[in-house]
């Protein structure tokens, strides 16, 4: 009805138009950015006679919007691009997406998508291994944010298995480090248990969670531990909590000990830095992004469970149009084990990636940008023009880019309005960074600290030679911004 | 550092395998599926030399392996698959999303995704304005339970704002149909309301709930109402529930009325069957899946929201490292109003597919499937062989086929035995389907009923032919179920 010759002819000019713009990803000469205003973009395609508001079908148009599209896309996948938490996907698990969509399935049941299942199986069993569990259960979905929100909830159907039919009424405690990832937050409103139920614990000067804090606050309260969340890579310094001792602690308080490894969970690719993974093993639960530093399209995420038949009992329903069991093979069926129904096979694309890059191609993109982050913390240690916000940890290096009237830096000794005007610049060095589309790096506050930048490294193909260039190019859009 | 020339000449083999998988979708000489155990499945792999454990690399295998996976994936794009919701995917949608993946970024912010932001504004206002809303917010996201979930969260917050930092003890009520989908369920345990908060109103024989039923269970609890649900198409006889009446009801009680229109709200792109969403322009909120009905490539849903601020105020967090206020367009930075964090930039594969197919493309699907369903109806109700279900709803036709020995079929005067005997010729039929790979269908019990089929129509490229083929089909698999 739909597949004219013509429409065909398109989606193949348009595959080959992507396959282009994955083959130039690391070319230099592209800006990382076109950036523009709603507004530019608005008259652009009213321009274009392509009217954002949809409607009147334009059939053969899509070519040339899909072009657009490109143009105006900030490319995540340039060496320069130091933005997220993401950065530099690897072609190959691209195209494996691109599987994905073309088979238009269901990882609900074997039956709807019988090699996804198994190999997401092969990969619950592959990565828990690396972890180090000896028993485990897992299930993927589109985001750490549910996986950490799953893990909540398996703490507390384990905890109090009566509440998934009378509801809960318990006045829960769950201990996150002070720079937690706030998903934290939005799984415990979500949950019910409100705000109040997140007590933050305090962290050291590199960002990781102080056991010791970790113990005065669970004596501190009189709220019912719930869980005690470590974080392996925090989302701003990169810090690893030290999870064998908060392990130690959840254990002596019989407390569901669950590790956001969302981040940082890659290193254990890494003969190399896999130690700062030491007490994952311990949890009762991990999540884990191989969409972030293992370089996995987006979304690829990973929640994996100690205990086998938890995410069974904690979510399945049972619904009677989809997990009959009068089927063939419906022990091998995952949809009741997470709390969507429809689900992407994302599990396709991690393993061909994993297939093609194997154990060893994750460990190289992981040393290599510890590697990268050693050179940048060795340039700017030595660079009077910059200051380093805390100990380093991960890829991570947080930053100031320091006016000369003020260096060397010394916040404690800033009047009110040169520390206001310290916390400006960052915001202009980015809007120049936009402006120019030569990098895009995030910056943020920190506490009471001013603004600075985190500049942290994901992406293979980024060199020393970009770092030494944009830190030249850092320093003068700093310059600038003092006009 | 990863992308050799190899590398990159696989990923345009793969591309081209991909487009030709996509063109022969409606090839009727292809099998459905070719149904393989998993036992079958893993020796099949292992003397390929590609064990589904992963581990070690092997780069040059990726076209193999994604050659295999086509072979053993199920064609859900085939015109004789029926087996789900959603089903033959627009070739257009499905490299959009390629498109969606190749730029890896997320929906979070303008900063990194400045067309899918204003396209999600665009679509949010376009598609208001055929509910009928007058004034709208909204929000993508990975499946439509995640959109009921979040819709019942506005509902707290709405009618409780503080349980957002004290946490919820109230004793809510959810009224649902009795034939709901089971999100429902899964949303009230995750959001610790427990499933006691559920109350399932009874329906009619064409599976509506009833608004008389639904005012005596306001009537009967002494819990406080949270939220009234309607369904636009039900999972199984696809029934729309009467809006109007039940927004009239909620009205009445001051209660959240959304509407969970995943599957059924497609219509209202469809002059002539937009009718069965009257009532839904007076919900608070509404669920709306593209990739059922309309043929976008999943995952693809939309949540609509009546009240302007509110997703902003129930689910925002601010975290300081995301949503900078100093950055540029901030106000236009739509990833606090979602319980996710990163977010795959769905709107550009929505809105390519609705700028190609348009308004009228939409409407197209809708009816052309609509006349599939009534021209099976007309075939089974003058067929002895099989006995329709319940009055057929939507493009749902749920039927028993009926052994010879019981027609014409009355399960009044069905011996306990011979219950059980109808009960079990639904899955010795499907096996066999999946075995000749000629169809795919699901069965399901309701209630106190044997296992029926449920055959319900989305995919343009389905005929009448194909149906009158499957006809036959069906029931010499029927009579073999017999042997």
């Amino acid at each position: 009805m739909f597949d004219t010759p013509q429409t065909m002819e398109q989606l193949r000019l348009v595959a080959g138009r992507l396959l282009e713009y994955l083959q130039s990803a690391d070319d230099r000469s592209c800006s990382v950015v076109d950036y523009r205003s709603p507004q530019d973009i608005e008259a652009l395609f009213e321009s274009m006679g392509l009217p954002l508001l949809p409607g009147q079908a334009q059939p053969a148009r899509l070519y040339e919007a899909v072009s657009q599209v490109l143009e105006l896309a900030v490319r995540t996948e340039h060496p320069r691009f130091f933005n997220q938490s993401f950065a530099g996907a690897d072609p190959v698990s691209v195209v494996a997406d691109w599987l994905v969509t073309t088979i238009n399935t269901t990882a609900a049941t074997y039956e709807m998508s019988p090699l996804p299942t198994l190999m997401e199986r092969s990969i619950v069993r592959a990565f828990a291994k690396k972890v180090g569990f000896t028993t485990c259960d897992g299930i993927m979905g589109p985001g750490g944010s549910l996986s950490n929100l799953m893990a909540l909830q398996l703490a507390r159907h384990h905890k109090k298995p009566s509440a998934r039919q009378a509801g809960d009424f318990t006045r829960w405690a769950v201990f996150i480090s002070a720079q937690a990832h706030y998903s934290m937050k939005k799984s415990v409103v979500l949950m019910g248990l409100g705000e109040d139920a997140l007590i933050p614990v305090p962290c050291d000067a590199a960002g990781q969670m102080m056991p010791d804090a970790l113990e005065r606050a669970l004596g501190n309260t009189d709220r019912e531990p719930l869980a005690i969340v470590g974080t392996a890579g925090t989302t701003v310094l990169g810090a690893f909590d030290p999870l064998a001792a908060l392990a130690k602690v959840a254990q002596s308080h019989d407390v569901w000990f669950h590790v956001d490894g969302c981040h940082g969970a890659s290193v254990l690719f890494s003969d190399r830095y896999r130690h700062l993974m030491d007490g994952a093993e311990q949890a009762d639960s991990l999540a884990w992004n191989p969409h972030k530093m293992s370089g996995v399209a987006q979304q690829c995420s990973l929640l994996l469970v100690k205990h086998p038949t938890l995410l069974q009992d904690t979510f399945a329903t049972g619904a009677s149009y989809l997990f009959q069991k009068d089927k063939l093979f419906t022990e091998y069926d995952s949809g009741d084990k997470t709390i969507l129904c429809g689900r992407r096979a994302d599990a396709l694309k991690l393993w061909l990636t994993w297939l093609v890059r194997g154990d060893e191609g994750f460990g190289m993109r992981i040393d290599h940008v510890f590697g990268l982050a050693s050179h940048l913390r060795h340039r700017l240690e030595s660079d009077p023009r910059f200051q380093i916000v805390a100990p380093p940890s991960f890829t991570h290096t947080c930053f100031w880019w320091v006016p000369p009237a003020l260096r060397p830096l010394d916040l404690a000794t800033l009047s009110d309005q040169e520390r206001l005007g310290l916390h400006g610049i960052a915001p202009k060095i980015k809007r120049q960074m936009q402006a120019e589309g030569s990098t895009m790096m995030s910056y943020q506050p920190l506490g009471d600290l001013p603004n600075f930048f985190r500049w942290l490294f994901i992406n293979p193909a980024t060199t020393t030679e970009d770092i030494d260039a944009l830190i030249e190019i850092i320093d003068r859009y700093g310059m600038q911004s003092l006009d």
